[in-house]
């Protein structure tokens, strides 16, 4: 099927470089297409303004997020690599899902009608890979918001029958060689069966 | 007492910014002093690198989030205001708390410990006063992201018995002028006995 793999972090490289390349090796070793969005390679530019799209084009058709949207579209699953930083997805990745999960792309919805109809219905896999410098234990206590906001949030405009795998290496911040060993397998293992 | 308001949205004349002057009304009124942090306004930029500091700088001196940092040390109060773009905070906002509440601002951490010592104890209230397209059920739905990023995961940084306050508005995109009026009324309410 047609994957995306969405990958946000600064440094090349870094642990989430070694997630990124994992997880395109196991997608494309299980005979997926993949397509890569390296966010920070991109120079994505992930504030949000409202008068963006002043020109009235539609969303596949802007200059400067068509390109995501229609990788979107194209999408039959979309996997997220990053760091989890205050819980949740680094600025940059949750300034993509701001600026091109707009109406007409991610839903949509009648003027005057307060119904949002989902318009992600082509997506039946979501995974997220990612990293946290702190422990599972802290990270309840903190209400994980970046899962809430992918597994929930996204999760719904999602084809209905999407399926959602959450591939997290807690404890970054001490964790041994064998972890990190570890974490690499399941990314591996898990998303050749996407 | 010192009340510092953090303010994230990119149109002047918007109903945020409406909240916002309330907000600063109120806080003004109640006798506090108080400073502003526009992000748009200021043009700050969201995407953490991880060579930002390559100069070795304390963090309250450094160039691009010196200012940032003392304006945080000198808080009795944040207030965040801003609307909720899915279920979370705008990007340059998770850029703000991403690249400002650092190691040395937020917390400290001794090499190779694995406990994080909270480090914004001189702050005593947090608020937050944002604005939701969606209606209160989608986002208890949905897990609300936001509200556990500053509610859980800033909030134990904070004293251990700083007050948080959450002014929501649901519902934006169907609202009618009273309201939204409604709304600036509890904000000023609100925020006046801070």
């Amino acid at each position: 099927m047609n994957v995306l793999v969405v990958y946000a972090h600064p440094v090349e490289d870094s642990f989430a470089a070694a997630a990124r390349d994992t997880a395109l090796k196991a997608l494309r070793g299980a005979g997926h297409d993949v397509r890569l969005i390296d966010l920070y390679a991109e120079g994505f530019e992930p504030r949000r303004t409202l008068d963006e799209n002043a020109s009235g084009a539609r969303p596949e058709d802007r200059v400067d997020i068509g390109t995501y949207v229609r990788a979107v579209r194209w999408a039959r699953g979309i996997v997220f690599v990053h760091p989890t930083w205050w819980g949740a997805q680094p600025a940059i990745l949750k300034g993509w899902l701001d600026r091109v999960f707009i109406e007409g792309v991610a839903f949509t919805q009648a003027p005057g009608s307060k119904r949002i109809k989902p318009k992600l219905r082509n997506v039946h896999r979501l995974a997220v890979v990612t990293t946290h410098g702190s422990s599972k234990l802290v990270n309840v206590i903190q209400g994980e918001a970046g899962k809430h906001l992918i597994g929930r949030g996204i999760r719904v405009l999602c084809h209905p029958l999407a399926r959602t795998r959450w591939i997290a290496m807690y404890g970054m911040d001490r964790a041994t060689d064998d972890d990190r060993l570890e974490f690499l397998s399941s990314v591996e293992r898990r998303l050749a069966r996407l």
